[in-house]
């Protein structure tokens, strides 16, 4: 009965999983709260951003680990490297951004990346090192066409924060790119998913890779509390943003 | 004093350590010379390009490793990825050639690649996955620019043979390629080697694989040695170009 | 300051942090709260079972994994690969109990691992390749002690369902072995751990792996949710457990 | 036909490839002659324990990836990280013996690894990582049995060097130690392997990685050759041993 499933079909099933897990984050995310209530502080955005840096640094890094490993389909091989080849160095967005804030004379050391991070990347190398080859595709599914879900909240985080455009290059960029990759996305499912198979392997992906960014957000309001009661030294420097 | 060695330098220096390395492998492979005597056979040339194809097939996999465990250095790593995606599925090409010379309707199974094709891969992967970051442009190199010392043999090859252009995709399509391919590669050199260290990596990788590769095209005429004697059964398939 | 810290203290700053983590896990785990009340059912337990299955299956694997990437310290390289031909193939017993409930004639297939599992797999594989050299141990230090958090429920668990302790050996086989590689463990971390570096490192993979288990607890429990409402048909087999 | 090949017989197969191969190498390397003839020195000898320093380093970890890689068969596993176990640090005596001709107070960097041995031991992990998994067994069958074909040499060695059991500690501890490993393996060989195509994959890897081996010593022989000639600057410390 699956065989009679469209690609149509399966992309809008993917889509409401997408839709019910992005609800699950967003009505539970206290740091989206915070965004929603324009209560976020330039620190809060600062540790999110952080987190940002780090996981987009593994991106490119396991988006090619996953055409080293599948070769066999040059279609899908080739996306793969061209795609990584288009995410290397999106970290130092990120980074900027960090920086924009009002760090850029500040001495730090960066801190490491949080548990719930590590978690997320060290998934996202797994499922692109094993099983099956084109799961990575439901991780891109999400992140590609996340900035609808983001979109509205980096609006009001832009606004609460007073921030200009040249201080959001990180969801600026994105925000232009992923249209544009999404739309490669969905060619690239066309015309490599074969089976069912295929499709469950990417929809567990894509949702366990959502939850964990969802564990993530959660992970980053946490230090943030430790933060504000002294007890993150990792994040001391942040205090530089304290008035500004 | 290294100090002072120019780029320009540095790429005389990487040239007349490969110009001797071809000379001791052109002057020694009884492949080349059976080339040039004009008695290569179908068969022999069979022989090559199958290990042509096994050695292709992993190129691509083995540079995009590098941009995987690499990508500290953006303009590098996207160099690998790109690069990588260029090279994907050559190995088809080869395949067409060998199918092309009159086994199109045989059934075999293709012969795993000889034990001298497997160093090479083995190598590759090697010094893609360890060592100085830089060190697999030592292979791009001498093989982006080989078809100065390629292109008279494939002539002659092609007169003796009587192949036409269409039988000869990955030689011709290669050809094409890597004049360009070869341009990028002495850019990223120039973008990237910071120090001797580099050269000197970049060096011994580069004249390694170029021996391995010699060593590949001897092992390829004693496996036509022995098939001509009957005792090579992996190849008793390519006796169907014996009158062709 | 922190140089001051003596290794006994060390491992008492580590164990409040499991019996910390541990006090949350067992507060908040429906499976646990299950076993306690006797309302454990043989379909829950063998949920359970095969989850560890999956993840027992990889733990000698990354174990050597670490063995692999770091073999310049000789002494921690040898307790890795001694310790991981230890764990080989503990995952049988695992199968062996789910089996032994009364499965032994079923035909099914082996439900793959749930996304709480593979994370969890995903995880130990990452620290044992990247990092600190050390910090799998973190994960040993509380695995190999858990058996004081874990007897009192497998006891209470095994009157429920009147398991004998022939339809228990992983828990009975690792209860004894356990002993001993705490003993192992702790020696090692005494010979290798030189700064607070490592135990930070070990401290942060020990919390992290510990909770990632405390989720997978919750995953099976939520599949046995689903298993009662019908909507789990990986898991329809288990109904052959319904009255036995 | 092949399946009526006894056990007894394919190990018989295997000692005559060996014996072959041992024969071209002994018969061509012009390091073995300048033992034979009492003509090697110390300096001969240091360049020959660099090497197998370089290589030793990688074996347990080489070894220990077969079973990372290869779980599947407990008993096969177990076996690989037990006898990864035992070969970690090996390279420490090798470095050992070096030291005791007469380096001990000197100061110089080790050279890295030869061309050759670089490529001995890029097979090696590549035979370890790829494959069949079994054909590690192919290194091990050669390698644990070579003191038959080392011993004499060692011998003569020790005696042109005047040299102590002291200074042989890497030889001394492996003919020891091998006698009892290469039973191991003729019983794990017994175990495992069940099929042809497991043998071919055994031979292959046996013949190669001894040819590899060979190559890596006709490598210290050009290499000394430079150092007489002056050519070859990484050995420059070794004139300490000229008169000792």
């Amino acid at each position: 009965m699956n065989a009679s499933i469209s690609f149509e079909q399966q992309l809008i099933l993917l889509d409401r999983r997408i839709e019910k897990t992005w609800a699950d984050i967003l009505d539970n995310s206290r740091l989206v709260k915070a965004i929603r209530e324009g209560s976020v502080s330039k620190a809060l955005y600062a540790i999110y951003m952080i987190e940002t840096f780090h996981y987009t640094a593994h991106n490119a890094r396991n988006q090619g680990l996953v055409g080293v490993r599948h070769a066999d389909n040059p279609v899908y091989a080739k996306f793969c490297f061209e795609h990584a080849a288009q995410e290397v160095g999106h970290e130092k967005m990120a980074l900027h951004d960090v920086m924009s804030l009002g760090l850029k004379n500040q001495i730090f050391d960066m801190p490491p990346a949080l548990a719930e991070t590590e978690v997320l990347i060290a998934y996202l190398y797994w499922i692109s090192f094993t099983g099956n080859p084109l799961q990575r595709l439901g991780y891109s599914y999400w992140a590609e066409n996340a900035y609808h879900f983001i979109t509205p909240l980096i609006n009001q985080l832009s606004e609460t924060l007073a921030l200009k455009p040249a201080q959001l290059t990180f969801f600026i960029a994105h925000s232009d790119i992923d249209v544009e990759h999404f739309n490669e996305i969905k060619l690239i499912l066309q015309r490599t998913c074969k089976c069912q198979t295929d499709w469950d392997a990417i929809a567990m992906v894509m949702e366990t890779s959502l939850r964990l960014t969802g564990n993530m957000l959660e992970g980053v309001y946490k230090q943030y509390e430790a933060w504000q009661s002294g007890d993150a030294p990792r994040y001391e420097f942040l205090h530089a943003l304290d008035n500004s």
